[in-house]
Formats: C-alpha cells, structure tokens, sequence
C-alpha cells in the first residue's frame, strides 16, 4: 500500500472524477493503483519493464516465492502485480460463470490491414504526435481488437493476456448490465418511472427508495457516497469491505455483503438533477435485475446476451461470499467476445436474422443521456458527453458512444465508420484521466482513418 | 460435522477402499458426507427431498439467510448442500481456467431412444431388479450423457445440473490427468522408468524420490499415507489443509500448498507391489507434468486436449493459495464435454482427421496395469480391475475400462459395445462402493442392451 504521502501527491495533481471501482479485492486497493509507482531501478514503469512474463509473476512450479501472487494477497491488484492479476480474477477470488450456451461459435471475419501501426494522433496536452502502435505501450495495452465493417482489421495482445484468455473488464460491466436493464425496461419488467424501493422494498430506507430506475440507469441518483479512495471513510472502502468474499476479521461489524452494503447509502441532494459516477447505481440495478426476473445476473446474462453471441468463451463475474455478482465491475471476458459485443450494439442488437436486442434499446442508448445532468459532474476532458443506460455517450458527429473501465478498460463503437475497438489494457493509474490523452484521440484516429476521412 | 458415533458406526461397516478426495474443501469434509444424514423428517434423504432447487439453495436475491452456501463455509460439501454444491466450485473455492480453445464446437450427433429408461439390471446383493430410470435417482445423479456409434442416445439432468452447467469431475480428474501423463511418455517429455527425483529434485526426500513415473501412473507407489477420514491424523487432512486456499490460521505451522505437502509423505513398503489409491500421486504427475513442459497444468490439458474437443464449454480447476491445481479431483466440466473426452478415448485418439492422442496411449490405459498389484490392493467389488494411467480396467470381454470419482461420478467406455456413459452424481456416500451396486451393473445392462446382446 502507497504511504500517504504518495496519495496526497496524487490528489493534489487536477483529475477527472472518471474513477471507477473494479472488483472487491481491486476496490481495497485501488487506491495504491492510482499511485505511478516506480520501478525497480527508479525509473518509471514502461509496459515492457512491467511485463508480467518478463517479471514471472506465477511461472513454474512453484513460482519463486517472491513471484507468487497468493490467493487473499492485499498486493494482488497493485502495480505491477496488477498486470498479471487483470488475467487472473478467477485465481484470486470467488467467481460465479456466464455461460457461452451451447450455439456455435461465430466467427468473426478477418480482413487485417498493416496501415494501422503508422495512422498518427495527437495526444491532448502533448507537444508530439502519435502513433497508434505507439499508443498501445503508452496505454500499457493487454490486448486491443478493432472491427470494421464487422470484420476484425487489427488484433494484438500483450503482458497476460491472448485471444484465450479473460480480462477483467473493471467498469466495462457497468454497460453491460446497464444494456441488460434497458432491455428489461423496454419489456416492462422493470419500470423506469417506478422507484426503486417498489421493486426492492429493502431499499426504501436508502438513498435509492425513492430514485427511478432511470435515475439508477443514468446515475442521476443523490447520495452521500464518495469513491474517493484517498479518503478512508469513503463509502467506497465500505463498500469493498462487504463485498470481500473472504472471511471477515472477528471484530468486523459493517455490512457483510453488496446487498446489505446498498441499504446503508443515504441521501444527499436532488435526485435526477445531476450525473454521478458511482459504481453502487449499477449493484442497485443488478439487484433490480435478479428481483424482477427471479434469475441471478449471471443467469440473465447468459440467457439474453452471451449465449446469443456465439462467443468463444464463457464469461464470469467475481461475487461476494453469498454468490451476489459484482454487477459494478466484476465481469471478465475474452476480448474478441467484448469485441462481438460492440458489434452487436453496431449492428442495432441484430445477429444474422435474430434481434437479440431490440433496436429501440440501441438507440435510446446511443441518443445519450441528459447532457444539463453530465455537466454538472464537471468532467474537463468529456465536455459535452452524456450518461445513459450506463454507457458514456460523446455527442460527436460519428454519434460515438462509449463503455469505460479503470485502468484503461474500453468499448469503442462508431456508428458512423462502422468500427468497434476493444481493448484491455493494466494501466498503472486507475482513473482513465490519466489515459484518455492517449486514448480517444486514436481511438478517433483509427476511426476515421477507417472512415477514409 | 457429524458427531464420532456417527462415523464410528460408518467405519464399522465393510467397506470398499476405493474412497478418493474430491477437492480441497470437500476432502476436509468427506467425513461428514460419508455419512448418509437423514432428512428433516428423519427419513433418509431421496434424490427429491434433497434436490437443491426444492431445498432453495442460493435462490433469491439474497437468498433467505438459511438457504445461503457461504464462500469458505466448511459445510459447503456436506449432504444436502453438496448437492448444490458441486455445481458451483468456483463460488467456493479460487479457481484455474481451461479454455476451450478458439475451435468451432463439435456437434453432437443425436439419435435419441426412449427405451433406455426400461431396461432392467440386478443390483448387487439386492433381490429385486432395477430399472434404468429407477437407478438416476437412486444414485443420485445430476445429469448422465449416453453415447453409442458417437450419437447421443440419452440425456437427462436433475438437481443443479444442466447441459451448460458445470459439475465437480472429483477423480474423473485424475483419469484426465492420467491421460496427459501417457501422453507425455509416449512423447518422451516423461519417462517411464526415471525416477521422480530426476524430474522433481525437491521430492527427493519423500516416498516419491525413487518411485518411477510408471509407478506414480499406476499408483503402485509405497505411501506411508492415509485416505481414512475416519482418522484425524491421517495424512488426507493435512494434504486438504496444505491446499485449502483460504489464509491459514495464525496458528497454522504445516505444509501450505500441494507441493509442500507432497515433500512430506514417507514411504512405506515396497515400491510396485501394490496398487494403492492415493490422491497424492495424481497430485505428484500434476507437478511432474508441470516441470517437465514448463506449463501450468491447465495450459497442458487446455493445449493438448480441451482446446481440440470442439468443447461447448470451457473446464477449470480448483487449485491452492498460489495457484497449483487440484491434479487429483479439482476438474470441473459440462457433462456433454466429459461425454466427448469418453467418445475420443473410444475412437483411439482421433476426432474427424486429426489424431489428438496417439492411439498407442489410449490402447496401453485400455490393455490394464498389472492385475496381481491390483489384487493386493483388496477391492471386494471390483476383482480382476486393474488400474493403468489412472483409469480403472475392468478386463471383462468388452475390454470396458472407467474414470471413476467420488459421490457417483463416472466415465465408463465399452469399446466393444461402442458406448460412452458419463454421469455427473451427488450422492450422499463418497465412496463409489456404496452406489457401485446400482451403478456398475447399469452401465453393463445398458451397454449390452445397446450392442443388441
């Protein structure tokens, strides 16, 4: 864990509030990850000084005592640690699976193309261009998939992850939940007027009894909750407390599970006047989710999303010690999987002949939250963006729309070129503040590169 | 945990010694589940009455306090949870993937009977006949997959089990691994007459030093080791203690991890003599696998079998603190991909053109291990077996040989019959000698039944 000096030398630099919680373990030790550490030899970290194949995390058996990652380990997702924990989420704690069902595999059509490497950027703040193959150790990439036309055009992996391998998608499952509940509001399961506490009666004494559901699905919600990591009596480390599926200390008296941690978060402010980037609107909403539909998330997720993909493999969710799926950022997935993904939304929620999901929901999506309610969360870097379904929408003339995760983690989808970009990535800054420089200005590149603008 | 009287009176009656260990958690808790518990009612459990999803287990959001199956929670593995359980080991325990690989999935061809279910056999010892479709509940089974000419012929699930459902393999693990060490020493990768030392110089020390790959194969190594869990200073819960993945107690001063246990079994005997089943040399082939390829051994069964399947689904492994898998019972798969393991052993090795075994490894597992060492190991309910590679021979004049693992698991190929049947189990006995009366004469009814005899 980073000394207080080294948080407070972070928090004193300017920062987007686009921070986001990743996993219980991840949650607790966010805040050590938000810290650049330096490398052994001083210098700071590069993507390939912090390789984890080059550094040995776990290789042999057994790895060198100091190159064992222990299951319970604290220092799991610190840098660099982190770049070989990103893959490894089911070694680290409880999991539950989102089944691939029993469809074929699609396969997704590769027409790659050379030109990508050389296409060039400019970096916000920075002097120097950039190029996009440049930017993939920049952004300390593990792996980074970009369709066009529907057909992979570039693909490349590095640190622990391949085209096998699952990632931990950190906040990424917010937009895949939020697409699950605006599924189920378009059905009418759920009821995006309706309050939260009509639907979760155990609810009604928090901050969200008396929220929408469209307040949940747009964090539009008014709580007296910080994810600031530098504060330890933010809600934040409440909430990574509970969640921890490890046995609690003998003199733990806080909540003991997600559910039970949402029910002590209270109110403060209007809600529905402005957006608020916390992870806890999307555990309400998976809460939601299973109460209305009677399924845990996982179970929804598989029957309406993944085994409708044809995806290459199964997905899986961390949980808490009850089994309740982190639905704030516990998903892990393959990264062409996340890639069919963006596809899926691309394509209006059709796969072949089936609407998966209806186009209705895309679009209401894509169209974006309210732009009066984003603004007022003050994101320097997003000016102009909106917030909806749980997916970040940047109102640009393409009609871009976005899925964000800590440490780099993105969903990229461009109606206009028709290009979806996937990427994981084990960024030693938590917050995408300190990557979005180097990242949505090539992703924007790439796009319209694509576009042959 | 059942009381001493409890498992006084189990230890009193005649047992078969073919009582293996499941995974870290349910070893240390085989002793409760050796125990038939009665029900509620103080009748003997049924496969309806404890049926998980009549019982409720983890169903609600949450479910009712207790209905809960907590991680770490030392009854987890006991009857009736154990029926929910061995569906869910990586909500319980930390867990090592086995990708399915990037292939298309390999349908399964169906040709489904209905008059399976009527086919009658005569249990052991049991005066009256059983019907095929009587004997699903009486053993408890959670799904049971039946193969002939490569055609499923019949399926059928109960309990928490369905066809994209995962299910805890228990020893069938150990015939999978088995199989990877024959594959191994065909290649020469391993060598069947070194001694394990060569390969693993910290075992050295231990009773494995100078036992020969064969010998670990065979389990004909000379352990002072015991699996009786009757017995509180057998080596069994020490080995379960050295590899449950939660953080030891304060006060813990032994082995923790599967390898640092492994170093500590002494011999006892002479090496080869005799068959004896013991967990820990599956455990020892892991490591031995894991050195020589320099792989994890997930990497190994991922790379040389599951990726070639055209699985449905991925598998894993449970594994300990520092991420060692459960070589000798923590395989956890879909009941369809075991059935496809059994078809590939059955076609010698060959899916379509692609020989992914040589068929000189499955014909050696096939043609048995030494039947007088077998012999000696005592098993009134299985004389003239033999046990080779990790697979239980049976030498009967279809050539029929098994997987078999704890609680009802099985694999069992008839080469002559050209019939597979793999059925997943939650029986409420560990050991296989208890439902083997109503199993193994089922499988040889039903396969004669199909060969027309």
């Amino acid at each position: 864990m980073p000394g207080a000096n080294g948080l407070a030398a972070l928090w004193k630099q300017p920062r987007d509030p686009s921070v986001s919680t990743p996993s219980p373990v991840a949650a607790l030790l966010a805040a050590a990850a938000l810290v650049q550490p330096g490398a052994a030899d001083g210098r700071p970290w590069t993507a390939a000084s912090s390789d984890p194949r080059t550094l040995g995390w776990m290789q042999g058996a057994p790895p060198p005592a100091e190159r064992v990652i222990v299951f319970g380990d604290p220092q799991a997702f610190t840098f660099p640690r982190l770049r070989w924990s990103v893959c490894h989420t089911d070694q680290l704690m409880p999991t539950r699976a989102v089944s691939r069902g029993l469809t074929p595999v699609r396969p997704l059509p590769r027409r790659e193309r050379t030109d990508l490497d050389a296409v060039r950027f400019q970096p916000w703040g920075a002097s120097q261009p950039m190029t996009w193959g440049q930017a993939f150790d920049a952004n300390f990439t593990d792996g980074v998939v970009v369709l066009h036309g529907g057909a992979v055009v570039y693909e490349r992996y590095a640190g622990c992850l391949g085209p096998t391998g699952r990632h931990a998608a950190m906040s990424l499952t917010k937009s895949l939940v939020g697409l699950l509940g605006e599924m189920l509001v378009a059905e009418g399961v759920l009821q995006a007027d309706a309050p939260v506490r009509a639907t979760i009666p155990e609810l009604a004494g928090s901050a969200f009894g008396d929220a929408t559901v469209r307040q949940v699905l747009d964090m539009t919600t008014a709580l007296d909750y910080s994810e600031d990591y530098a504060d330890p009596e933010a809600g934040v480390w409440q909430h990574a407390a509970a969640g921890n599926a490890l046995p609690k200390p003998s003199d733990y008296s806080g909540p003991r599970t997600y559910f039970e941690f949402l029910q002590t978060v209270q109110r403060k402010g209007e809600q529905g006047r402005a957006f608020g980037y916390r992870t806890v609107n999307t555990d309400v909403l998976g809460w939601l989710i299973s109460r209305a539909t009677g399924q845990s998330l996982t179970e929804v997720m598989a029957e309406r999303l993944w085994s409708r993909l044809g995806a290459d493999a199964g997905a899986f969710f961390s949980v808490d010690s009850i089994g309740t799926p982190f639905a704030g950022g516990g998903f892990n997935a393959s990264l062409r999987d996340m890639a069919r993904v963006g596809q899926l939304m691309l394509d209006e929620g059709r796969i072949g002949d089936e609407q998966v999901i209806p186009a209705a929901v895309i679009r209401g999506i894509r169209a974006g939250g309210e732009r009066a309610a984003f603004a007022r969360a003050g994101y320097r870097q997003l000016q102009g963006w909106s917030y909806r379904g749980m997916w970040w929408v940047s109102h640009d003339a393409n009609g871009t729309y976005m899925a964000r995760g800590v440490h780099g983690q993105s969903l990229w989808i461009d109606p206009a070129a028709g290009v979806v970009i996937a990427r994981f990535a084990s960024h030693p800054v938590a917050g995408n503040a300190d990557n979005d420089a180097t990242t949505l200005p090539a992703y924007q590149a790439i796009s319209r590169h694509l576009q042959g603008r």
